[in-house]
């Protein structure tokens, strides 16, 4: 993060995101609701997921894209699923509640999976896989990626998403395991990224249509992004795919619609959460132990050349959450100034925070 | 496959395992139920985990490291999930009982999730995957390898194994999608094979121990696998191994026997399948046509420059099963006289079988 970006604290950041919302016509608890999975997306590092997104979601809105009163409603049911209907709302209210009966369902059940149709962009997949932490479960979440980036294996045409995955895993004194990804080698974001930056890609993000290399982020839009392991990645994005949009009756392929592109069209978009309590399959504080051990002994394996550290999948956010609790969550000034217009053109508040220096005592 | 290799019909196959088995050792109908599976995967052309393993299998069995009369039994329920002791018998029969009760919970309950213990090595992900398709369900199995051979991301200990992973979704007019894989960009049988060939291997697929690649696949032993998608990979080996192993009470990380090396230490394996009923999510019909659509729009869709076909996930082994089922399933000579050599030994029936010329007409 750059030395120079604001620091705001979580609590104003959610304060800032559910004012923009409520001025853009959200009523007040879902605002409240969807400004927390914002700001607890920037707290664990996933800044491409958070406040990030608020301007193009207020453009959704904007352009009647998105259902402000949805009616988000379990539309199937048995004991152990339920399929959600997002009815076209902000994606985090309908995700949420899919993730609150899968868990209220595995209380029971032992395992539970609901999916979710009609729903939106929901942030970053671990937010909902972490909901089952708390509760002593392994949270599970697939997504249909919001726009489409990726050819089959061997094709030209995006026919299929990043779709990634999450797994939360809870451990004892250990931070839990969170892996959190795209089936790509690269997220779109990244690429993005590198373009704002004016950095080139490494071999392998990307090829473009003869299938060589491409390293210049400014022709992503004529490139293809690459899956993780060949086919083996196309194979997870697919069959990802067909269990969080087509059970679902969700978009899936050439469904999709690319969000960044199209404001208005519903995107129809569909995720799947499974959440196992553990207790069904044993006593909880052995299960802890068992994962604190193995993590202790990967983190403590010997090392590659050059190799400084090795990390479990999610204690770099973990690590960072508690960063950006303590000193707030960094927010670069050209995205401060974007925030800004956004919140003069509704009339909200500005986001109020603090410099980097001060911002440690300010916060205590 | 060889020209030269016999076929023999997957029938002939099966009861040629059987009798081996029985002779063994194995009781009659779990020989008969092991023999069925393992037909099935040399059938769908998982070559390595087929007849292949039957040597390997009797070695083990008269080493005393197999449990020759288990008490396969549920330890742990509820109404959608199920822990399964596999009690150290043969790895088949306790899959097979867990893949059945998912499948018969996952018809009330929507979904179901059942672990297995104190198994062993069972053979190719997708059979057990693909056991939820004639229920009109979707199948997804996750295990912990029978050996480790990947490093978490940047060590250099073998703490983890190529965890695969294998989901099978039904269609309608269209072959089922049927994804397996390993999370590692060569199966560690792949490494073997071309060992046997005397073939190089590709870069990407090990490094040493200095983190250069390695390409001779004789010096796969001083090497280590490389994960799908760099730290990606790792971290879904991670999590597979978690809800397979940890989650179950099954070895995981450094508890992991090397099945190929130690014949009678307990494998201690853990498997684990969910079953998820497609009518509990809407109309199985409906369903399959968007499958069939999906699939369509995927095989007909712009191939890159030199790309014959795009295969959907699957696609490859429901063909190779057509083939089998009519020409029968192709014997190298090599592990043909490696089975009479078997069969000599403990008395049992050698494999019958034909030449592949005359298989065809044969067969009918």
């Amino acid at each position: 993060m750059s030395g120079d970006a604001l620091r705001v604290p979580g609590a104003a950041l959610r304060r800032f995101i559910a004012g923009v919302l409520a001025a853009a016509g959200v009523p007040e608890e879902d605002a409240g609701i969807v400004a927390g999975l914002m700001a607890e997306a920037d707290l664990i590092g996933a800044d491409g997921h958070g406040v990030f997104r608020l301007p193009q979601y207020v453009r959704r809105i904007r352009a009647g894209g998105i259902n402000l009163r949805p009616r988000i409603r379990i539309v199937a049911e048995r004991p152990a699923s339920a399929l959600v209907d997002g009815d076209n709302g902000l994606g985090h209210l309908a995700v949420r509640v899919a993730a609150q009966t899968a868990i209220a369902k595995a209380r029971s059940q032992g395992v539970a999976w609901c999916g979710v149709r009609n729903g939106n962009h929901a942030g970053p997949a671990s937010l909902y896989a972490r909901m089952a932490l708390a509760h002593d479960m392994i949270g599970l979440y697939l997504a249909v990626g919001s726009a489409n980036h990726l050819p089959p294996w061997g094709g030209l045409e995006l026919l299929l998403s990043t779709n990634p995955i999450a797994v939360a895993v809870p451990a004892g004194e250990e931070p839990p395991v969170v892996l959190d990804m795209a089936t790509t080698v690269a997220a779109y974001g990244k690429v993005k990224t590198r373009a704002q930056r004016g950095e080139p890609m490494p071999e392998g993000w990307m090829v473009d249509r003869e299938g060589r290399p491409l390293t210049d982020p400014r022709r992503a839009a004529e490139g293809l992004l690459l899956p993780i392991g060949g086919y083996k990645g196309y194979g997870l994005a697919l069959v990802f795919g067909l269990l969080a949009g087509t059970l679902n009756g969700a978009a899936m392929g050439r469904e999709v619609v690319d969000f960044n592109a199209d404001d208005t069209t519903p995107t129809n978009t569909g995720q799947a959460i499974l959440a196992i309590d553990i207790a069904a399959f044993g006593e909880v504080a052995a299960f802890k132990r068992r994962v604190d051990a193995l993590v202790r002994d990967i983190r403590g394996s010997a090392r590659l050349p050059g190799v400084e550290r090795i990390w479990l999948p999610g204690e770099q956010s973990h690590l960072r959450r508690e960063e950006r609790a303590a000193r707030g969550v960094p927010i670069p000034p050209p995205l401060r100034a974007e925030l800004d217009r956004l919140a003069d053109a509704l009339g909200a508040p500005r986001l109020g925070g603090i410099s980097g220096a001060d911002a440690a005592p300010q916060i205590r």
